[in-house]
């Protein structure tokens, strides 16, 4: 059983991209996670393949029809389907590691990707979508707050990655900021690596990390230690 | 003097990308900003066309060699260029609109994709790279978050989207998430359009999605009311 993605979205030549790249890529091509792509568009029901309209009680923008999108969602995950609906929202509760690391473990998601001002509350009711945000920020449409929410939930399924440690010492693991990296060459610009990350001493190797983690998350992260 | 982004990323051929979509690749059309791309492994100096190297130290994963990264910046950013250089990176400070706000009044931006285990400290230190994260989760690189930061920065400049007035009412603009929308069908799976909303009562509606908007942000987000 691998983790199977759903895209319910109006722009569905944008993807894979960045999904189709590196370490994320390879694993769609090796079986381990796939991703299906709908066209919202080809559940409008009018001639002019609607699928917004204005605002009730005014505004500016328009809003997704609960009728087109709802059937989208329908033919894509019927009752009894056991993934989250998940609906890309700066609106939603913030994507974590924690979340990311809970959805990596289930069966997949399916994603639906709004545009324009939003979407009827009547279809997120009716059809229990969560709300899900990358940010504090608002984007043009959901698209790459999928992308960024797929990338970061498929590099967690076991195999995607190759050592399975490398997740260990990264930033939100241990609740902490990763420590600074360092690499060749061994003078850059008159700076050198620290003489501890070449002193061959483990433990003090080890030490050190945890303490500039520290001392990097409480400087930029206070919120995060509480 | 338009919006000026620097990508400087080993994925060249993932751009535009969603960038190249909907308003903010019309943005881009009507000249209103502009996204140029670098390819971090031009810049290599060895015969292999390396870019990175193992942790000084040790563990898991590689990291960008300072002065392969030095050298591309360099390129593309010399000295007296007014523009910030940013590092997507889950370390940094994260992104919020009122930054995206502020970086679309800018010049423009430098983009650093980092990829791998991370970034040689001392060139972050060098060339004085600002460290953003889009969010609290780990990504496979820098390129899906260097997309979310533009989409989130490009619509806000002036032009991008049609009306201007567009973003008054938008989750953050005021502290505060959106307000509940609505559309056509007027009943939908037996749910009505809230009556306030169609009663052409311009004051009621005003106050009622206030009322909303802080009911949902005090539910979801209290941590922005404070």
């Amino acid at each position: 059983m691998s983790f199977a993605a759903d895209i319910v979205t109006l722009f569905p030549e944008l993807f894979p991209g960045p999904l189709g790249a590196s370490v994320i890529g390879r694993g769609a091509a090796q079986g381990l996670w796939s991703l299906r792509l709908t066209q919202l568009r080809d559940f409008a029901t009018d001639r002019h393949r609607s699928v917004d309209d204005t605002p009730a009680g005014g505004g500016a923008g328009m809003v997704l029809r609960p009728d087109v999108l709802a059937a989208a969602i329908d033919a894509v995950s019927p009752p009894g389907d056991p993934r989250p609906r998940l609906l890309m929202s700066p609106r939603g509760r913030p994507l974590t590691q924690a979340r990311a690391r809970e959805l990596a473990a289930g069966p997949g998601a399916v994603i639906v990707c709004g545009r324009f001002e939003g979407v009827d509350e009547r279809v997120i009711e009716a059809r229990q979508l969560e709300e899900i945000s990358i940010g504090d920020y608002v984007l043009a449409g959901g698209e790459v707050a999928a992308m960024a929410l797929l990338e970061a939930v498929v590099r967690l399924i076991p195999g995607v990655l190759g050592g399975e440690e490398s997740h260990a010492d990264e930033s939100f693991e241990n609740g902490v900021l990763e420590y600074p990296q360092y690499t060749r060459p061994q003078l850059f610009e008159g700076r050198e690596i620290p003489a501890v990350l070449t002193s061959g001493d483990h433990g003090k190797v080890e030490k050190w990390r945890r303490a500039e983690s520290e001392k990097l998350t409480r400087a930029r992260r206070p919120d995060l230690l509480k």
